[in-house]
């Protein structure tokens, strides 16, 4: 699809009073109504959020307001199934898995300057002077980012937007840039409060440094310090996170809290392009110091980066977070682009706290958010010892399934390398299988295989991934162990031992994937397994009108002329 | 093959005086002789070291000596396909590539006692006491591993043993432990020479800690420091190493020096299982302090462990490494065992030091050492922009490459995500193909897939290993990068950007891989490649008997009633 002439419009957003600021919108980007989608595509995910079409990157801005209503953002080109021309799409959810799909909610403020990544935060005191009359204010804070005509990048700007409608509709600050600079590469504010005062944190790219800011007003802002070259560097720091969370102890209980930093690496990351890494210690208001040296990865495979940690959780809960469930090294070739209009999802959400694991010491545990909105039916629920279940779950409309497996009583001494619980995913018409499961003896890993997958070649989809999980340290008592899974048409998420460790797998098959094999073996007397294999509902079916399609937060209201006509100019273009 | 029963032997190893010290020795595995090996199997390297028979890994005790004869020896089981029954193997070159097997040096102390890795030094001044006649003593300190009946590990600590003959044959010393432990994890020492003693790096392997010990005579060891939590955990920390290497600018004169300290961590590495990293910073003689908070990866790929730098290169001069070409997730399961009765092969190996690439900065360089000895003819030499070669090498005995590429005048601003050079082989009879390549443009990644290959099918034999090369800072000036790769049969080796970037990759086709294909596309106007294609001369052929089979140093000698007794029982038993 040709990208049509940019052309300034002065233009109201939506829902906000009407100033004299600027933004450049494609006549064919719809303003003030959601891009409608089709989400029945074979390979679009039933439980996971993706952008009604097009191309879509970081999640931004997130954010949970007063009501409970969680708002992500994301880098949105709603010209292209690539990367380019970058705005803040919008959806809105109350559960974090049924998201309603909301106008597009930044657009470009000029000609050749996008709207990068970056945060949002609810600015209850009206600190920054935007909100008079009202303790809902939404504050997102970005990088605007110039690209000359001869193609070649500009400086890197961070700017502010405020909405007076609870994040639905932002308008341009006039005093930007609120962080001005040369850099072509300075970029993906993250803003929270620390007891007195905004922080932000901004990677310096290419320095492999973080800036810590502080500000009070979100307007002004000092430069506090720098976080460099620490651990994983690949060739760029992006999307850094500043983020404040419990610790538990092995019974749940919150013994302390500390502060963790993250940083997406890419391109370079030891599985090859994007990567996240993480660093926990404690935050002064102004400097952030580590625990210790290591550096810790938030997925063992490589589609999860640039995850971002819901801002306005309360104090003590766990934190909640979401990242873009791809890799920059194929983002943009995988086959949903073709076959179906969109690319990208985002990650499942995954709640988190710090813990002293089993033996390998501090985690940030990555658990899946609590699941049961989705669920459906249960399709099986066994217990074993060594022992085997498959399902058919061609009838499940979703195609999608969530799976526990609970292993209790395991006798570690009598473990051999050869005791394994098994999960595989097979479409019986094509033979494609996806392969998964955890050696329980020596050196203790879970895999994920997708190599047996065959909807999509290219050579940086790296089939296989694994990880150590150290479930016991004694070998004494009887350990146990679990595991939680998603699998949602394209995308596998798993959750190894009460989610110490989590990976994000895309997979493209041919055919659905329509039974799973879950089986043990040569476990130990006493050992039991108890599972559970629910079908999903589908959180995209009941938006969707008579011809498939979703159109978001508008078609329980009438539809304006306005509204009609960009339907009717998406509809036209939904082919590619 | 059956392991017989463990019987205590009083023995005097060759060519040492006689003490009163046992070691235990398998009646089938030989003393004073070599181990014989056959090298023509279609999947046994030819110009990189493997063992003459069954299971290798870790190097240890690498050093060179006074006359310029390169050591290694390796962790052994000289009874099995897999890792068990602990000895030192070794073997000797000139110009690391040619190696001549040695006898065993050494055995295990007493019944379930095993000989673990660790490394040699030169005691040119006789600090120890034990070569009161000669500059050309051996030490090898090591860590003894205790198994009990049952099965159990009991306590790692740290020996040493004596070589009179320059490291051909030891004596264990009377007075060990000389490290003494009741932890079962605490080993892999390596020791070097630093101004006025001696100083050991030992791996608390799963306290994710590397102590650093001193002592004036490598008897007595008092702890200085230690150096814990930093980079990637993974589950255990293993075979740390210290060494001092040089710090050349871009003009490669040596500008500076600096301490680079290794650890291998296994399992939970971020590709699976086993992986190097490295830190660089100073050393004070007791502390080792990092330059900054990164951590480093030696490899791009999975199958570099455990490497060790040779003990005695001159000051100023490059280090030299190289690692046990293998991956714990695999090692024990590779075709090569069943095929043709031997597992694991070393890396080549490689030329170290310090400078700081263009925008990613510090780097320690991993370079192919000089790989002449083994170059025969070479097979094409061209110049051209945009174009291609193939190479038909199926009349290359050896079966074996070296390939070169260099890359100069890239005007980057010209670039394009498909501007490309790709280096594949094939086999033209079974279709397997082994795929390289490097994109100049954009993420600028090099990749390095061996999914197609068919021979080993593994959950853990991870198929893509890719890394992101920066080779131009400015986008002004013409760039150049180069590749330097050898293919051995079941090895790939690669060296990208004068060694910045540097990945092993095993792979084990169904049938020889005997075209190649290099092809460059998309290149600007005005980019000027330059290949070289080798063919290689097998390193081993030379010393092969009528039979196809090396015995080592002996092959030249007339051999004792002794050895042709075990040279016997060897070839009874090549068979598994």
């Amino acid at each position: 699809m040709l990208l049509k002439a940019l052309l300034p419009v002065a233009l109201c957003l939506a829902g906000a009073s009407c100033q004299n600021v600027s933004t450049y919108v494609n006549p064919s980007v719809p303003t003030g109504v959601p891009v409608p989608g089709n989400y029945t595509g074979g390979l679009r995910p039933q439980v996971h959020f993706s952008p009604p079409q097009f191309f879509m990157n970081d999640p931004n801005g997130m954010f949970v307001d007063a009501n409970g209503t969680w708002h992500i953002y994301y880098q949105y080109n709603p010209t292209g199934l690539g990367a380019g021309n970058q705005h803040w799409g919008h959806a809105t959810s109350q559960d974090l898995y049924h998201w309603v799909n909301q106008p597009i909610a930044l657009f470009p403020p000029e000609k050749s300057v996008y709207v990068f990544s970056g945060s949002a935060v609810v600015d209850v005191n009206n600190t920054s002077g935007f909100f008079p009359d009202q303790d809902n204010g939404v504050v997102a804070i970005f990088t605007l980012a110039r690209y000359y005509d001869d193609g070649s990048a500009g400086p890197q700007t961070q700017a502010i937007a405020y909405s007076h409608d609870g994040g639905y509709s932002f308008e341009y600050y006039d005093g930007n840039p609120v962080i001005d600079s040369t850099s072509t590469q300075f970029r993906d504010p993250k803003v929270i409060w620390v007891e007195d005062h905004w922080v932000a944190v901004i990677a310096y790219a290419q320095e492999f440094s973080v800036g810590i800011f502080t500000s009070p007003d979100l307007k002004e802002w000092t430069h506090a310090s720098n976080f460099s070259y620490h651990g994983l560097l690949g060739a760029q720091y992006e999307c850094p996170n500043l983020v404040k969370m419990p610790v538990r102890d092995e019974s749940g209980a919150v013994v302390d809290e500390k502060f963790v930093l993250t940083l997406s690496v890419q391109p370079g990351a030891p599985l090859g392009g994007s990567i996240t890494e993480y660093f926990l210690g404690d935050f002064n208001g102004t400097h952030f110091a580590t625990a210790d040296a290591a550096t810790r990865l938030t997925d063992f495979a490589k589609d999860n980066y640039a995850a971002q940690f819901f801002y306005g959780i309360p104090e003590g809960q766990n934190a909640v977070n979401l990242g873009w469930a791809s890799n920059w090294q194929y983002a943009q070739q995988v086959p949903t682009g073709n076959l179906e209009g969109w690319r990208s999802a985002m990650t499942l959400p995954r709640s988190n706290y710090l813990t002293k694991a089993p033996r390998i010491g501090w985690v940030m545990v990555d658990e899946i958010y609590d699941p049961s909105p989705i669920l459906d039916t249960p399709l099986d629920t066994s217990t074993f010892g060594n022992g085997s279940v498959a399902v058919d779950y061609s009838a499940v409309d979703s195609n999608a399934l969530y799976i526990e497996a609970n292993v209790t009583g395991i006798n570690t001494t009598l473990l051999t390398s050869y005791s394994t619980l098994n999960v595989s995913f097979t479409s019986p018409s094509s033979g494609e299988t996806l392969r998964s499961g955890f050696y329980f003896g020596g050196d203790t890993p879970f895999f994920v295989d997708r190599g047996q997958i065959r909807g999509f070649d290219n050579v940086f989809f790296t089939d296989k991934f694994s990880t150590a999980d150290v479930y016991s340290t004694g070998t004494d008592s009887l350990a146990s162990w679990t595991f939680k899974a998603v699998i949602d048409r394209s995308i596998y998420e798993v959750f190894v031992d009460g989610g110490i460790h989590a990976a994000t797998v895309l997979f493209y098959p041919t055919q659905p994937l329509t039974t799973v094999n879950l089986r043990t073996a040569n476990l130990p007397s006493g050992t039991e397994v108890s599972i559970a294999i629910w079908s999903l509902k589908s959180a995209w079916a009941e938006y969707e009108n008579e011809q498939g399609t979703v159109v978001g937060n508008v078609t329980t209201s009438g539809n304006s002329t306005h509204q009609e006509r960009r339907h009717m100019i998406y509809e036209n273009n939904f082919m590619l």
